[in-house]
C-alpha cells in the first residue's frame, strides 16, 4: 500500500502530520497530487475542538494540483492536468444542485462541503474527489499555483458575500473585519460596482491590503466607532449593504445598525453562541430589511469563473499569500496561523 | 370650520370619537370622504401604548371613499370619484421612492406610513391624503366598499409576505398565525403557485377561514408541535418558504426551524422585546438561509393591482369582515377588535 | 438478443412500429420500461422532415414507466418504483449545467434535449435514460400515468413561459394559441397570479378548455382582430406579458402590438423561416422590451415541481388527453395527430 | 419678456440658433440656468428628419447648470444650487413610474423622454425642468460640468445596457460599436465585473478610448470577421452578454450569433427600417435567449448613483469629451458632430 503524509485532526488542540495510504480512485472520482494547499479559519475551529470532526480525518479544503488518475466515467480530463477543486463539493444531480443550491447538496445543511469536513481533506500529498466531473477544473495557462489558490475558498466566500448582496452600481457598502474573507468580499463589492466601500478593522497591514481590494474608506475600530462613523460619512443615509466577515455579534449587529431602510445584509461570517437582534436595528420587523446568509460556492462553473477573473488581472489578490510552508512543516504553520503572528494572511502550503 | 367625528388617540388605553375639524386641501393634496374603514392590528398596539403617537392624532390607515376635494396639481381624477389609498403613502419623488423602495419613502424607516403615524388617518369622516397623485386609485366598477376594504394594508402585506418570499411554482411554504394578515399571506402563497401550504394557528374559525383561502394543511399548534409536525409531512426536506404573520420570537424562531437549506424566511411581523436566532436553527451561517421582512407595499399601481385580483374573483377575501359597526360606535368596535372576541376578524366601519 | 416495439423514424413522411433490440444498460444509465407515452407536435416536424434526425431513430421524449434496470454508479432508485424522466435530460455536471442553464447541457444549443433527437426515444417498449441519477423522478403515490404524463414535456414547457415572463400578482396576460402548450402557458400564468388571462385561438373546443385552464377572455382570431381586441380591452395599456405559443411570424408580431412598454414577450414556439421585428412595434429599441426564449426546463427536480402541482389539484390537465391508443397502432395516433382530426390535444401510447 | 438664445429645430436639414423667451415658472417646475450641454446622436436624427420633432422646438436633453427659479412646491433645493437633470424627466406618480418602468412614464412608450422631443430642451440658456421633485439632483462638490455631463444620458444608458445583460463577475461580454454609447457600455460592463470584454468598431481612436474604458480585446471589423473572431476567442462557447450599440440590422444580428446557449443580447440601439432575426441565429426560438431593449434610466436616484460612480474615480469619462463649442457657435457643433468630424466623440457646449 502506498502511503502520503497528511495534516490529521486527533483530538482537539492537535492536528499532526501523519502517513496515511494513498486513495483508491472509485468510479465517478479523480486523485489530484496536491501541489499547493492552504489553511483556512475554518480549519482552526477544527483544531480548537469549536467545529468537531471525525479524529483520524485528514484536514484541508482548498486544493491546488495535478490529476494523478481519473475513475471509471469521468470524462473529458486527463492525467497531468493542473486543476483546482472547490472547497464545496456538490454532486450537481440531487434534487438541491439541480434547483440551484449546489451549496446544501443533497439537501443537508452544509451538505456541499466535504473536504476535511465529512472526507478527507487537502493538506496531504494526494486528494480524493468525489463527484470530480462536477467539480475539476482546468487551471488556464499562465497562472501559477499561488494565483489561484483562493479560487477554492476564500476568493468564493467573499465575492459570494458581494453577489448575494446584490450590490448595484454606485451602492455604498460596508465590510466589517478585513481578515482574508473580509479581503475578498471588499474585492468582489469593488467588482460588482459599488463606487464607495467603508471597510473595518483594526490591524494596520490588514487596512492596507483592503486599500488594494478597493476599500475606499478604512475605519480602526479601536479608534473611532464604526456605526457612528459610516452613518457620518454616509450623512444619516447608511449603507445600501453591510456584508458581516467575522461570525460575532457585534460585527453582526453593527450591520444592522449601518442599514440604509431596505438596505441587505450580506452574512459570511461562523458564528458561536447565539445571534439577536435588536428591534430598532431592524425597525421591529417593518424596514423592508433583508437578511442574506452565504456558504461558499463551488462546483467547476464557479472555479472556471474564479480563474477568469484572476487571469483578467481585474483583482489582485496576491497580497494575501503571506507565508509559505512545505507541508512537512505544516504544524508550525498551524500554530503561527491560528495565533495570527507576523501579519499573517494566508500561508501556501507544498508538498 | 366644519367638523366632523373622528377616532382619536388620547393616552394609552383610550382612543375616543371626537369632533375636529374637516382639513383643508393644499397643493397636491385630495380631501377624500371615507366611506368604509376597518381597524388593524398596529391600531391595537396604539391604543395600549405600545407603538407611541402623538395625543390627538386621528387613528385608521385603511380608507375606501370619495373624493370630496382635489388640491392644485392633481390631475387624472374628479371630485365623485370612489377610490382606496393604501395605508402607506409614498411620495413617488424622492430617492428611495424612485430606487423601488416606497414603503421607506423619504429614507426613514417605515417613512412611508403616514395615516394615523405621523399624520390623521382614516377612521373619521374625511380623511386627508398628501402625494394624492401618487395614491390615489379608482375603483374598479361592480366592487363594493367590502369587496376592496382588505387593499390598502392587509391584502397588500400578506401579499408582500408571499412576494419576497420568491415564492415559486411547486414549493411548499407554511405559514405561522392565521389572523388577517396571516390569511392573506395563505392567498397570496396560493397566487403565486405554492402547492403545498401548511398554516399553523389555534383558533378553529380562523383555520376553516385558512383553507378557504388555500391552505392544504392546518396545524392546530395545541395539538402537535408545528415544527416537528411540518419536518415529519416535508419527509424531513422542510419548506422552502416560511411566512411569519405574527411577529413573536416563538413564531420566527419556527420558521427558521421548519425552512430547508437555501430555504427564504419571509418576515411580515410587529415584533417587540428583540429577537434571537439560535444558530442551529441557522447552520451558524451557512445555511444560504434568507430572511426578508416586509412592511406593507403602497402607492397607486399597488392598489391598482389589488383590486383587479379581487376583481378577477381568484380571491375571495369576504369571509375577512366579520363585523360591521357604524363609526359613531367605534369605541365598542375597539373593546371588541382589541379582546379578539366573538371569532372577529376584521370589522368594517362606516362613517 | 431481447427485441422491443419501437416508432422508428425512416424518412419524410414515414414513422413505422418496428422491432428493435433492447438497450443495454451501462453506468450511470438506467433502463425503463414505458407505461405510457404520447406524442408531441415537434415530433409531427420529425416526421415531416422539417426536423431532420437519423433514419432509425427511436422518436419520442415523454416517458412515463417502471425502472426495468439500474447501471452502476445510480443510487437512491430501485427497480419496480415507477417514474417520469424530462423530455429534457440534463447531466448536471457540465459547466452549463452547473450555471443554471440545464436545458443548453454541453452548451450545445438544445443540448439537453436528446430522447428522440440524438438518442432513442420513447415511443417504445423499453427507454434507455442517460444521467439517470440526475433524471429520475418517483411519482408519488395516487397519481395515475396520464396524471403526470403531461409533466416530461408541455406541462414544463407551457409553465415556463409563464416564469420566463416573470408574472407577478395582479398581471394581465395574452397567451396566442391555445394548443397543448398554450393550454399549459395559460394554467402557469394563473398559476403564477396573472389575474386577467386573454387567450386566442379559433377552435371551440380549445378555447372551451383554456376556460378550464385559467383563460378569463378567450378571442376568435377569425371572428375579430386579436390586436385590436385586446388593446380595446385593456384601454391602450397593453399587456404586462405575452405568451407565443405557435411558432409564427404573425402571433411573434401580435404578441409585440399587444404589450405595454416596458412588457415582456414570453416566446415558446418553434419558428420556421425568419422572424422579423417591425421597428413601430418595438419602439425602435427604446421601449424596454423583454424577449425572452424557453426551451422546456427538464431534470430530476423540475419533475419533483410539476408533479406537486398536479398532486395538489391545483391545475387539472386531464383534459389535454383526448385519446388513447395502444403502441401497436401508434402509426394510426401519428396520423390522426398530424391532422389535427377529431379535436385531439394529447394521446396517451400504452405500449 | 426675457429671452435667450436656443437652438431650434426648424426642418429636416436645419437647427439653428434663435432667440426665444425664458420659460415661466410653474407649480411643480424648476428653472436651471445652462451651464454646459452637449449634443447626442438622436439629435442628429432629428436634424435630419429621421426622428421627427415640432418645428420650433428647442434641441437637447443633456443638462448641467444652476438652479434659476424653483416653482411652488419644489422642495429640499435652491436657488444658485448646481444640479444636473437626466435626459429622461419621469414624474415618479404615475401607475408606470410606481411600478418601476420610470423610462416609459405614462405608459406611453418613451414617454419619459421629454427634453427635446415633446418639450422644449436643453441646448439653451435656460430650462424648464418638469416635475422637478423628482428630477433635480445636486451635483457633489468637487466635480465639474464635464466630469458630469455624461450622466444625463449617455452613461446611464451604457451602463443600463450592462445592467440589464445582468452581467455577473466572471462573464464574458461583447460590446458591438464604441461610439460614446457603446464606450459608456464597455465601461459599465467592466463596472459590473465582465472579466473579458471584446468590443468591435474600426476608428483607431474609438478602439483606443475602449481600452481605457475596460475593453480586453479590441476588434477593427473591417480587418477580421467580428463573430468568427469572437467565436474563435472564446473556443466556440460564444459570450454570456452581447451589448448591441449601434441600431442596425447587422450589429443586432451579429450580436445574435456571438451569443452562447441561453445567452443575453442587450439592445441600446435605436433602429430604423425592421430588424429580422435568422432563426439558426436564435436556435428556432429554442436556445433559452434573452433579449433586453433599454431607455436611458432617469430621475434624481439615477443622477445621484451616477455621479458617485464618477466622484468614485472607478470610471473615467474625460476622455469622451474631445471638442469644446460656445452656445454660439452650435450650429458648427451641428456640422462637425453630424460628420463625424476630426475624430469627435462628445462635443461640450457652454452658453
Amino acid at each position: 500500500m502506498k502511503t502520503m503524509r497528511a495534516a490529521v485532526y486527533v483530538k482537539p488542540g492537535s492536528i499532526v502530520l501523519e502517513e496515511k495510504p494513498v486513495p483508491d480512485v472509485g468510479p465517478g472520482d479523480a486523485l489530484i497530487r496536491i501541489t499547493t494547499t492552504t489553511i483556512c479559519g475554518t480549519d482552526i475551529h477544527i483544531l480548537k475542538g469549536e467545529y468537531p470532526v471525525k479524529p483520524g480525518l485528514i484536514i484541508g479544503h482548498e486544493p491546488v494540483g495535478v490529476i494523478e488518475a481519473l475513475g471509471e466515467g469521468v470524462t473529458g480530463y486527463e492525467v497531468g492536468q493542473r486543476v483546482i477543486v472547490g472547497a464545496i463539493t456538490p454532486c450537481g444531480q440531487c434534487f438541491h444542485c439541480m434547483d440551484g443550491h449546489q451549496a446544501q447538496c443533497g439537501g443537508k445543511a452544509v451538505g456541499g462541503w466535504q473536504f476535511g469536513n465529512t472526507i478527507d481533506g487537502s493538506q496531504a500529498e494526494f486528494l480524493l474527489v468525489p463527484h470530480a466531473q462536477a467539480n475539476l477544473t482546468s487551471i488556464p495557462d499562465g497562472l501559477t499555483d499561488e494565483q489561484v489558490l483562493m479560487c477554492p475558498d476564500i476568493m468564493s466566500t467573499g465575492f459570494g458575500g458581494a453577489e448575494s448582496g446584490h450590490i448595484r452600481i454606485g451602492d455604498t457598502v460596508a465590510v466589517f473585519a478585513q481578515g482574508p474573507i473580509g479581503l475578498c468580499a471588499t474585492a468582489g463589492a469593488k467588482l460588482k460596482g459599488a463606487t464607495r466601500i467603508i471597510v473595518v478593522d483594526t490591524v494596520p497591514a490588514r487596512l492596507d491590503v483592503a486599500k488594494q481590494m478597493g476599500a475606499d474608506i478604512v475605519i480602526d475600530y479601536k479608534a473611532k466607532d464604526p456605526v457612528e462613523e459610516i452613518l457620518r460619512i454616509t450623512d444619516g443615509r447608511g449603507v445600501d449593504v453591510a456584508i458581516e466577515a467575522l461570525g460575532t455579534q457585534q460585527t453582526f449587529e453593527s450591520c444592522l445598525r449601518v442599514l440604509k431602510p431596505a438596505g441587505t445584509l450580506s452574512s459570511l461570517g461562523v458564528y458561536s453562541g447565539k445571534l439577536t437582534m435588536p428591534l430598532d436595528a431592524i425597525s421591529a420587523g417593518l424596514g423592508d430589511i433583508k437578511i442574506m446568509t452565504t456558504l461558499c460556492p463551488g462546483g467547476k462553473e464557479r472555479m472556471r469563473r474564479l480563474m477568469n477573473v484572476v487571469a483578467s488581472g481585474r483583482v489582485n489578490l496576491n497580497p494575501l499569500v503571506t507565508h509559505r510552508f512545505s507541508l512537512d512543516d505544516i504544524e508550525d504553520a498551524y500554530e503561527l496561523f491560528a495565533n495570527q503572528r507576523d501579519g499573517v494572511l494566508k500561508i501556501a502550503i507544498t508538498p
